[in-house]
């Protein structure tokens, strides 16, 4: 069963590896999001994608939640004793990835050719294509201003008020051409649009000029499975966030966000009651993911659920 | 008493130690050697610079040689698990000082600004300046071609044989301008040409226009220290490239290299035989230093035997 799947950072990349272990592994390809991306002490930083490369790698650290398990930390160590930035941690592994990425991108490289190469030296069989090799960047409106989407979430810990989002640089951008192609495929039997923040983790990659269109064009089903569970986020900032921009935060208010890109919805037992009133066909599951036997069970669950729904007219 | 210091890496940076030890600190201006200097996984590296900073503030690994202390390797392990380049090993606490300067001078900043950042950083009060602002490179020809300074050194182990060197770069840039100050200091009582690689570390001081003749022109007696006891380097293949390239490689080669810029000789009690035979002043005196108490005690003779040579006319 040929599959594509829209994912952001850690709750996304835990549905990610479900369905990796789910599918044979050339079945499947992962759109990450690039709105994260940033570029600090000369490191070309994708934390989306390489959250997604640790976890399918299970190099990923399991209980921080980001960055490589049996990390160091003495980079860091070092740039405090020169008095340099320490806002954003650095572990010493990890930052192999940043410095051959940012040299490979200075040689002129895509983006897309670099995460190939490094999932692939990674053991990662499946496909893991960035939403485009042009720069877009989330940026967060808060009542004192603009702030770069890392200066929000890791700086500032998610504390300001979130009145806003605007992804830099998406108007411009090129769509990865196999993305779309992806997308568009006959053979692709299910778009999956992974437990990630609607709003900084999958609007981003549809801000992308071509991918909502080839969402709506696709003729297999687009099923979005819920990030919310009783109306809260199992990490992260996702409910504050969608309730402060005036979305709601509920299972419902993410469903009515996709809108009418979705066919599909998978919530959780916790918001059953939810079920009646969504205007796509939806599904109700246990949605935590604590164990991988978890993640590939709900994985299994919302494959099922998109070969039930069929290919689209 | 006002003290200049021509210095390259590992032999240098112990007399320049010594000298740090031997003088007030603000006495002491040591002008560094950038012909080693190379950009590799996009870091700008500067190995004499940081040897000199590593080993003034008390940070450098004591039995390596190069690099810093109580220093991991967790980097270049990322860096072989995903196929990167190994050849140049980057410790992880080193990668501080290489990604801050990397992304200063990316940002515009000089290497004489960030060298003394860097160097106020880890409490070091002599100042250190870099040859030059500009690039300098070291290249190597060997039977086999030309090679860059670092994989003559580092990735081919010196193995090659040296049939010249050329430094690239040297005709265009410009000398630091407060180098040439303090060696046209009339308060400049004295300049030191460390016991370096006369062809590797020194030359290419040397090469930068300026330098050579503000050493000329100086009021300040000019003393070089023998890097060679015996006919051998403590460290390093000075001896064997001195040999290859005809040179020669007795403590009278390295003075008669120097020529008409030096107006006295520090050389070994081993080369004591070849003491009358030199066309400038000489001292004799034990060079070998393997503890801190060795370096100071060199700094001071030499400081001493540069007293008593006295001001040029």
């Amino acid at each position: 069963m040929s599959v594509v799947a829209l994912c952001g950072g850690i709750g996304g990349a835990k549905l990610a590896l479900g369905l990796y272990h789910a599918l044979p592994a050339a079945d499947l390809t992962l759109i990450g999001n690039t709105g994260d991306d940033f570029t600090h002490l000369g490191f070309s930083i994708s934390p989306d994608l390489d959250t997604v490369c640790y976890t399918l790698s299970g190099l990923a650290d399991q209980v921080r939640g980001w960055g490589r398990g049996d990390e160091s930390w003495n980079f860091m160590e070092g740039v405090r004793q020169l008095g340099g930035p320490d806002w954003f941690n650095l572990g010493d592994r990890d930052l192999a990835l940043h410095a051959l990425r940012s040299d490979a991108l200075r040689r002129g490289e895509s983006l897309t050719e670099i995460t190939a190469r490094i999932a692939g030296q990674m053991g990662i069989t499946a496909r893991l294509l960035p939403m485009s090799d042009d720069p877009v960047r989330t940026v967060i409106a808060t009542p004192d201003g603009w702030l770069a989407f890392q200066e929000y979430f890791v700086r500032d810990r998610c504390a300001p008020k979130v009145v806003g989002v605007r992804y830099e640089g998406a108007e411009a951008a090129l769509a990865n051409p196999a993305a779309l192609a992806a997308l568009a495929d006959p053979a692709t039997e299910a778009i999956i649009i992974c437990p990630s923040n609607p709003v900084l983790s999958i609007d981003p990659i549809l801000s992308v000029p071509g991918i909502r269109a080839a969402l709506a064009k696709a003729t297999a089903p687009v099923v979005a499975v819920s990030p919310l569970i009783g109306g809260l986020a199992v990490k992260g900032p996702t409910a504050e966030i969608m309730r402060e921009m005036g979305l709601g935060a509920t299972a419902a208010s993410v469903c009515a966000h996709y809108g009418d890109i979705l066919n599909g919805f998978v919530l959780d037992e916790a918001d059953a009651a939810e079920h009646g009133a969504l205007p796509v066909a939806t599904s109700v599951t246990r949605t935590l993911m604590t164990t991988l036997d978890d993640r590939i069970a709900l994985a299994r669950f919302t494959l099922e659920f998109a070969r039930d729904l069929g290919k689209r007219p």
